[in-house]
């Protein structure tokens, strides 16, 4: 039986994210199936039945006919929601445990700068200043994480192992051990009020475009014994309203910010971010992903399809995510 | 029943650890008996029973006659087993939880930072460059804790939890959930050629004196994914030989330290430490102590003690901790 082709979109990316290299992988999970890599010399679109796509263009997608199911090579899907072009066929996220790792592995080393005055401690070292300064331990410090789905529940579990003192955010009622859970707009306040530090990994969705403004930012923890609260976002740029995270952060609204995400990527040469003395930026890079786990993990669900079986982690239209 | 009294030596030390506060806490938790800070107005040397001591002056505990118990209020005792007037009474080190976290937020945070790349993304931040970099995952990076106490224990779990490859070494053999755990001297070499990123905890000794020198960094893993390997010192500055680590950095037999402790604390201001670009440097602050959590531990041990029972932590002299 001759099997649908699977057509690979990638554009963008970094060394570990080449085109030839996501071909190279897919060619081995796949191969009982042509793997054409676009532009692609010589093909018919009527063969395409599935599509990898990273960053792909506005309309790119229509041009298959035969189209099953597309499957994105990341975790954020809402530059593909917004392609009013896309056929309606089943769009898939990528959950894989790669990804959730290395997402813990940025919020916890962010939270811990924070928590442990790493901004203070570099400022110090250069000075050549040898001045310890009074340290809480992780107990005195409330965590609330934003978006409670695999990223936010493993980082969640892991700030609490440390110590810290973690609540969590989401759409709907979630439940996790250890975890003080709050959900939805009516519980959106008394989970800021406690926050010293505010982890935001939520899915960017109409609804969540811009909610890091002043106005949620202002209900953070007044008190917080870091002075001032902190925002970490390693979610999406859409999501924070830059203009306001500078004018709080000059005014002492928040204490500090760590970003890996921004309204325009690359970050412009301009953005007052770079020099920023309460800003750790980094460029898009909390939590790569890696070809060859995703590779698996995309044969896998066209084996299941075929066979009749269901996919996972399919994006709700209505949701967004 | 005249109870003996409580003696505090306590010297140095930042705000949070003034004299006057630990004796605000220990009246609280020995409110049945006499607590003196020393130097006091009037006191007979014969009512003192325990000490409770931070850096006290080579043969201060030698004047009290009816010296029970010496308590120190930190983890090292390597200052006080360096007096050879030290009272022949037990001397007990403090294992208190708190010490233990605060413990392991640093070694996770600094174990993070190397692991993560943070010496360069500072560096492209400050130099205004978006320009992500591979970021392997921590499955991909193996963690080697020397010194397996509750300290490194600790920390060598929530490593594993984060996902980095872990392994221990310590004097005695240990046996420790997910971690593999080599011990003794013949096994120190094995344990060092597998690890990317060295953590020292290891009590100071004679035995362990200088024992972070050349010859020990010549023997980590040379082909790290790192580049090259990576020592993080938390334990003591006795530990290290500062030359040695200097020149290793520069001749890339190492690729980057965080040291907390150092060979003369503070720390001069013309070591080459403060300036050195693969240097993160941290004023010992590694593991504050807290003297509400350590006067409740010495109440206990002495409540106990008094009734007969048996004291906790005590340093085996032949040991040296």
């Amino acid at each position: 039986m001759n099997k649908g082709a699977l057509a690979l979109l990638v554009h963008g990316g970094t060394e570990n994210w080449s085109p030839q290299r996501w071909k190279d992988r897919f060619d081995q999970v796949c191969s009982d199936r042509r793997v054409l890599l676009l532009p692609d010399a010589a093909f018919d679109p009527a063969e395409i039945h599935y599509a990898a796509v990273w960053k792909p263009a506005q309309g790119e997608l229509a041009a298959f006919p035969n189209l099953r199911v597309i499957f994105n090579l990341g975790a954020g899907v809402d530059a593909l929601m917004a392609d009013s072009t896309l056929p309606k066929v089943p769009l898939v996220r990528v959950a894989v445990d790669d990804l959730t790792v290395r997402m813990t592995e940025y919020v916890v080393l962010h939270v811990l700068m924070h928590h442990r005055q790493e901004l203070y401690l570099r400022a110090s070292q250069r000075e050549k200043r040898w001045a310890p300064k009074f340290q809480r331990p992780a107990s005195a410090i409330s965590v609330g994480v934003m978006g409670l789905g695999t990223l936010g529940s493993n980082a969640a579990q892991v700030l609490g192992r440390l110590g810290f003192r973690v609540s969590g955010w989401s759409r709907s009622a979630r439940q996790i051990d250890g975890i003080e859970c709050f959900h939805g707009n009516a519980q959106l306040e008394p989970f800021l009020r406690r926050t010293d530090i505010l982890v935001c990994l939520l899915p960017l969705t109409p609804d969540t475009r811009h909610i890091l403004n002043r106005e949620l930012f202002a209900k953070l923890h007044r008190n917080s014994p870091l002075g001032a609260p902190v925002l970490v976002n390693a979610g999406r740029g859409g999501l924070q309203n830059e203009a306001d995270i500078l004018a709080c952060l000059d005014d002492g609204t928040l204490g500090a910010a760590s970003l890996d995400v921004y309204e325009t990527e690359p970050l412009p040469a301009d953005s007052p971010f770079w020099a920023h003395p309460k800003v750790v930026l980094t460029p898009h890079n909390a939590a790569d992903t890696d070809p060859d786990e995703i590779s698996k993990y995309v044969a896998r669900q066209i084996e299941r399809f075929e066979a009749g079986g269901t996919l996972e982690n399919v994006v709700d239209p209505a949701r967004g995510y």
